[in-house]
């Protein structure tokens, strides 16, 4: 059963084009490296000022797991840190299916 | 620039079928008549009892605008109705890209 889970990311003044390049780093080692993930897509919010969805959909929950323990993954939280305003908000959901 | 739009719906007490089976008629005439429409995946949230979220993918506003206007989505609103306990909450992304 696929999984979509979405990161919120509030981005402090100014610190909107280190934080982008940050993750866009992150989700093409992800792309190249994990086949399972399927969505790894930075968004703008189009209404909130500094306001980022980071979109990932997974195959399954296996692959959402092994995501997690890769040494790119785990290398986002130390670079993030300056960038935000707060913690990322996470929210996870199983696809439905016919 | 790609578009994502996300619809966040809480769904009545015993009404999941019914509006599970709706939203996801019409996202099959979606994907199937829409071309560019990239995503239009229904989920159900891991935490939130009764709470789903649409995940839709646009090539572009023009595709986003057309889509508003094509008569299956226009059906929806009544249908989903009696499905609903409040009204569903859109959120609108712009794709980052490198």
């Amino acid at each position: 059963m696929s999984i979509a889970l979405t990161a919120n990311f509030v981005v402090k003044d100014g610190m909107d084009k280190e934080f982008q390049a940050i993750v866009l780093d992150l989700a093409g080692q992800v792309l190249e490296k994990e086949p399972g993930v399927r969505m790894y897509q930075l968004c703008r919010s189009q209404t909130l000022s500094g306001q980022y969805r980071l979109f990932e959909v997974y195959d399954n929950a296996e692959v959402l797991a092994a995501h997690s323990q890769t040494e790119w993954f785990k290398a986002l939280g130390p670079k993030l840190g300056a960038c935000l305003a707060e913690k990322p908000m996470i929210e996870k959901f199983d696809f439905v299916q016919a």
